[in-house]
């Protein structure tokens, strides 16, 4: 951010702010300011602003001066009001609530009720008439205080609470009595002096404090991994807001509500709210107790509801957008606190884009703007309803949104039997490997005890559009004794579960879930998404089913097939009788079946994608991915002698297991490797492509299939491998034009890609594996320590999840341009997880590639991404 | 190559020929002509140029016009002589021969006696006056005839051969009888037409396929991979000289051989030569019969002696080079055939060049570029005595050169324990891992039976300067046994064996070794090296003694102290007690004695680097590297579960091992990584060094250390560290500055160089992991392809040994570049195995970097390439 673009006034009154300088007042103060300008009645107050912070955390002391302007802004809010801060007879409280540009959870949030003392508070009590009220709001305080402001610990402070409502036998505590709540203030005081703080007397020094206080949280370590989670800079800083109490709980003509101009669970154009009468608003944001409906508010205060509901039309129609407000009645006077947009569920997001366009208040593109295309997927899967009654039995880490329930199994190999049966199954295990994937393909969700977001089982998960739980670390699993432990509690095979991928809550039982359906606004959204994207949109998809239920989603063909997933499930026997075959007989038998098999499969995707690209990767990974796991067969080798019975063929596999052994894989014996040492192999799957091709010209479709070699590092590896192809088209005997391209998931390929583009029609960006070799960083293994790296700040974002520009990105930016350069035709695309990211795609369009590949359940995500991606630059470029 | 530059002649005649046009004329050809132009007695004839042969490549056809110009040429040949092709009544033979630029085994060589059939043979008979002579000239011409231009088998050939003379009871050819040699000339012709082949009769037809067959034979396979090897380009193509013949085999008063102008063994001033009366040349090379020296020459030919030993003189002193000469004498007269520059061993090359310069013939740079540096490495080891008496009882590949023998273990700590004995140890494995490096040092050589020239025992090996030979298929080592199998011959423990890590032989016993001895002319040619070369050389080196060792090979510093390797051997206990550490005392208590021993490390270095730079790096590994193999370690478990042992300590290391396993260890928990993980570690070793570098200080030493960070992804890792090492040093209370720098080893590193610059005082591109990273090809997996990769040219060299200048030089030279902009005072490095190849040394000088860094065994071998590179960089700017 440049110094000379940032207004540098450390403190604002808000009657004076520029509503519009939002960062420089923060979103809470821009709100307040800007309530006001529209002749709301909001309590008076100021803004000490984010430039003020940002001095603060530039030097680490407070800026010079800022203690004087807060003086003086207390003072024009005294005269303003007629009342004293630190006074008498009508005494000044006040809340200080911090204010960044976005809303943040961790960093200190409000001290309601400052300025009261043990003196004061008997002022208060005089006028405000009511002596309870007094010591309720300096209970209050004092508890605040102590907890975001002196940092004390709260169990004394809840204990105390906790004890003088059972002693008076009060409910809640609006029910203890103004002693009661004497004697509780002094048990506080003790507890404050217990802890060695001091609760100053001062009210300027208490306010001092909490400015401070407010500063110092943004630097809050969850306040920092927060930021990093969601990109948001560090040296923004926040602001903090200083502004007049008003009491909800001054009586029975008092309360305090939170309210959204439309429904944010479904975005009806209904206002919803809640309403607590006798409160103030902390109560009703912690729940504990029931609040009432914006009708109950109707029946209690007519006038103030019919207020209420024309301030929500006016400050949606001025925003533009769905406003979540935040509103007190002091004694039958109706104050508005706070408003922002309101938070809402992706249906909700998609519903009022819709309306709002219809209702003429913004653009088609701003509609397209307003939905967070991440929030889509939700859309995609079952969901647990929003309201669930019980308590999961553990959490991990949501790793896969959406729900999934069914029975439980601990082996991958049940799994596929048990959903043979029509069984749901959800797979649980420590953590997933390569060898689990037949399971993990049977499975309904994956439960593990290990790995982040980024681990195995939650990349296929999310791959598979399955809902996946992963790093539960209260769960033991036992695989052995197929038994999974979460402290006392015993979990067995064919127990049922339900797994919130989204919140990553795991649950005993088959909770209620919530089906995805389709929605045309959803459609009109995305149409209009199409209509402004310049990047196209593929799926990566290996089954016809898939690319069908792809093309229904609007993918525009697919940038992806991997064939080893064709290789497994049932198939695997085939595939491992291929890699033990000891003769060229038995080879060529197992080669034969796989034949027959993938021809079905590139007709599947060639007549679900009719018309539309098409592109098929060449087999990819290490043979050894397909054998068994060593320390498993060597295991039941042991049994098996033990018991005497004969195991020459387990030791035949073990040895060609352990022949294929690798000790990096990623880095070994794969891909176009494979391809040229193993030559039946790509051989088949050509010959197998072009017969499906053929076929499906003579039964009148319109295939365009396009190959595609992983793995390339050179491009002599490339060049042998199109002559391979094209000699197989040439032995067909048919004039088919199949364009035979390479992924770019090496570094070398990356640099040397004006030479491969002399060999290849196309390019598609192989961004996990270019990511891996680019950090030399195996996605497998991050997990024990990319999480103490975003923590603490080392990196800002996860490269897994979103393109790193400055080094994975230069590499794809220099091989787009030097493989245009060589081959002008030359088509550009990425797969991968990062297709379906939004700033990849963003930046894919940047860098002039001609679509992005991802997951079936991104699809939607990626199309509306796009869009925005193209408003927001020609936005810039004007 | 360019069009432009290359003469188009297909066919010149020797004495038309410009000598030092060798791109047209190959090697062969240019002697041929230099020696004309000399006025030598060289039989006439013709070069048909490696233009022609470029055409038939490029066309697939003999160029047209080209047997035209050959028939002209033979015609010339014929009025010059006198003589006649194909007739009578002098016949004119002649020998047809390939001569490429650079000479390659593999290729057709030789034809003799071209121009010979069942007719003209009497015609020669009478000619010579012999007809014995005249049918063994036509019973040697079939069989070459057959060999190189028919391409049959030999086998029948030598069988009749051998045949003829056990019926003759003749012990070799020469006291054939002209009849035994009619009948086996009969005998040659059936076999020829037996095997479906024709000879043909017409001279010319013989002599358009002998040329034909020289063109095609710079296809061979074992061409191909030969040039693969020595980078020699494939589009050169292969002339083909054709001469007259001169018979050494024609009666008593001929003869032939083959001398050098100077000893090839030890550089000598001495002319060397072998004679063979009534032979042709063949027979010398082939060592059937016992040579005669130049002396028994001189006794039976003084007149002619004196003549060759004139020719010697002036063909040393025309080409300025040691020559290597053959010469045919034909009834007492003395025909100069062929000369080249002679092969010499190192030892001679270095003799030669020094003598040379005294000699006044050549300059101090000429001499620089006169010794292979690959060759000096030889000087380094001990090795075989050259001729070996005693059979090999298996191959494999020369991975590391020098002779080593001893006692054979199976087993790394064994090997440890044996060689603390003072036993000399060969460490026999099926291959090496990073767990055996124990047993690795403390092997005297290594004999692996998988695994090729890049794998690890062959990495290590070379790197330690230790011989190894890895991939000797033919031996089955069962470990667990301690026996290895070749054939039925079994190895036991203790048994002594040579290896000669040059050839790649094995034998049983221990042969004579010859030690290697420093000469004071190595010495010389070295100090001129190092004042004609701009780049520094340092040496990678981990303990004083090595460092010391490095010193006196003229390494100006160390460019690599490898921490890791500090922690190896008897250490790996207490680095085992760290990781598997319970609690924090115990983590404290191993980490304190670690420390002691690294202050101690570093004092050894700094104080054998006494005012010379050392660049320690903090550890690099990862943590399971310094554990026991899990296969082991669950195979012993088993074994005293059976036994009813205790087995709790064991189970608590395998689950310790199985919680640091990695499904690819190379992109993991390693490097900086491990280092911001564990933090007590980087801090530990920073802790010491700064401890070493005071106390070398104190003791009035002149320590020049500096901190290397390995494995940086992003300039925050560095930063870290950087700041971690500033405050250790703070906290000494001493003003030291130690530069803190990086290894650039991951192609992010390189492609965010400029950022990194700003943080780090040097980089040292370690070009192992980067050559890894960069083709996503692990070291210890890449022999299951790699080796083919370089047989079928896909890939021209092994980037593990030559850097990959379009890849991995490519991130190297924008680094270099992009981080002198961010940092001019930046220092550039390379580290690793390639920093003493020589054609990575020509790529890093001009790159610009300031110096390269090698093991100690290749301190030399750097010197002398940097100045070539220096000479050769100044000579082409000429």
């Amino acid at each position: 951010m440049s110094e000379s673009a940032v207004t540098t006034a450390m403190l604002v009154d808000f009657d004076k702010a520029d509503p519009t300088d939002r960062s420089l007042l923060g979103g809470k103060g821009a709100g307040l300011a800007h309530m006001i300008s529209m002749g709301l009645d909001v309590p008076p107050g100021f803004t000490v602003t984010t430039h003020a912070c940002r001095e603060f955390m530039r030097t680490g002391e407070i800026p010079e001066g800022l203690w004087n302007d807060v003086d003086d802004a207390v003072t024009r809010l005294e005269g303003k009001l007629g009342r004293a801060f630190g006074g008498g007879p009508a005494p000044l409280l006040v809340s200080v609530r911090s204010g960044a540009v976005h809303s943040m959870p961790g960093m200190m949030d409000t001290v309601l009720n400052l300025g009261l003392n043990s003196t004061l508070v008997k002022v208060v009590a005089d006028w405000a008439g009511d002596e309870r009220f007094a010591y309720s709001a300096y209970r209050r305080f004092i508890q605040m205080y102590s907890n975001v402001v002196l940092g004390l610990e709260m169990a004394p402070f809840e204990r105390a609470l906790a004890r003088a409502k059972s002693d008076a036998g009060a409910g809640d505590d609006t029910e203890l009595s103004t002693s009661d709540l004497r004697r509780l203030v002094a048990e506080y005081e003790g507890i404050v002096r217990g802890q060695g703080a001091k609760l100053p007397e001062d009210p300027t020094e208490q306010l001092r404090a909490a400015i401070t206080a407010v500063f110092r949280s943004w630097e809050n370590d969850r306040a920092v991994v927060y930021r990093r989670r969601h990109g948001i800079p560090d040296d923004l800083g926040t602001a903090a807001n200083v502004q007049m109490m008003v009491f909800g709980d001054l009586g029975p003509t008092s309360g305090t509500g939170v309210c959204f101009t439309r429904d944010p669970s479904t975005g009806e154009r209904t206002p919803y709210g809640d309403y607590l009468p006798q409160a103030q608003g902390e109560d009703v944001v912690a729940g504990i107790r029931d609040t009432l409906t914006l009708d109950d508010l109707s029946s209690r205060h007519p006038d103030l509801h019919t207020e209420l509901l024309e301030t929500m039309t006016r400050l949606e129609q001025s925003t533009r957008d769905m406003a979540d407000i935040e509103f007190t009645i002091e004694r039958n006077k109706l104050w508005i606190l706070q408003t922002r947009a309101g938070k809402r569920t992706a249906a909700a997001a998609v519903r009022i884009a819709i309306d709002m366009v219809d209702e003429g208040l913004i653009s088609t593109e701003d509609a397209v703007l307003r939905v967070d295309p991440a929030q889509l997927e939700q859309l995609e899967r079952p969901r647990l309803q929003s309201r669930v009654d019980v308590d999961p039995v553990t959490t991990g880490i949501g790793a896969s949104p959406g729900a999934a329930q069914g029975r439980v199994t601990f082996d991958p190999g049940r799994a596929v039997t048990m959903a043979a049966d029509g069984t749901d199954v959800i797979l649980v295990s420590p953590e997933t490997t390569p060898d689990d994937i037949h399971g993990m393909y049977a499975a309904r969700g994956i439960l593990t005890s290990r790995g982040g977001k980024t681990s195995h089982a939650a990349v296929v998960a999310r791959g598979e559009g399955k809902p996946a739980v992963t790093g539960a670390s209260g769960l033991l699993v036992d695989e052995e004794a197929a038994t999974g432990h979460i402290g006392d509690l015993t979990i067995h095979e064919g127990d049922e579960i339900t797994i919130d991928g989204t919140t990553g809550s795991v649950y005993l039982g088959l909770l209620p879930l919530i089906e995805p359906r389709p929605t045309p606004e959803l459609e009109r959204l995305l149409n209009w998404a199409d209509e402004i994207r310049q990047i196209g949109v593929r799926a990566n998809a290996d089954t016809g089913a898939d690319a069908a239920k792809a093309r229904a989603a609007g993918a525009e063909g697919i940038g992806l097939a991997r064939t080893e997933h064709m290789f497994m499930g049932e198939r695997l026997g085939i595939v491992q009788r291929l890699i033990l075959a000891d003769s060229d007989r038995d080879r060529s038998a197992a080669l034969r079946e796989l034949s027959t098999q993938q021809i079905g499969d590139f007709e599947g995707l060639l007549e679900a994608m009719d018309g539309l690209p098409v592109v098929v990767r060449l087999l990819d990974p290490p043979l050894h991915e397909f054998l068994p796991d060593r320390f498993e067969l060597e295991a039941e080798i042991q049994q098996k002698v033990l018991k005497n019975k004969p195991v020459a063929d387990l030791q035949h596999m073990a040895s060609r297991v352990k022949e294929y052994e690798e000790d990096n894989p990623m880095l070994g014996l794969r891909g176009v490797r494979l391809g040229l040492v193993v030559s039946e192999l790509y051989e088949m799957q050509t010959k197998a492509a072009v017969t499906a091709v053929i076929r499906r010209l003579d039964a009148g479709g319109d295939p365009h299939l396009e190959l595609m070699i992983p793995l390339v590092s050179t491009v002599e590896e490339l060049r042998r491998m199109r002559d391979m192809i094209r000699r197989v088209i040439a032995d067909s005997g048919r004039d088919l034009h199949i364009p035979v391209g390479t992924m770019i998931e090496l570094p070398r390929a990356a640099l040397t890609a004006g030479e491969i583009a002399g060999v290849a029609e196309f390019f598609s960006f192989g961004t996990n594996d270019l990511t891996q070799m680019t950090y030399g960083l195996s996605r497998d293994d991050a997990g024990r320590f990319l999480g103490m790296y975003l923590k603490e700040g080392i990196l800002t974002s996860d490269p897994f999840e979103t393109i790193d520009v400055a080094g994975v990105g230069r590499l794809i930016q220099l091989a787009a341009k030097e493989g245009r350069e060589a081959n002008p035709a030359l088509q550009l695309g990425v797969c991968g997880e990062h297709g379906g990211d939004p700033a990849t795609i963003a930046f894919c369009r940047d860098v002039g590639l001609d679509y992005v590949s991802c997951s079936t359940p991104r699809i939607h995500v990626a199309r509306l991404a796009a869009a925005q991606a193209e408003i927001r630059r020609i936005r810039q470029s004007e």
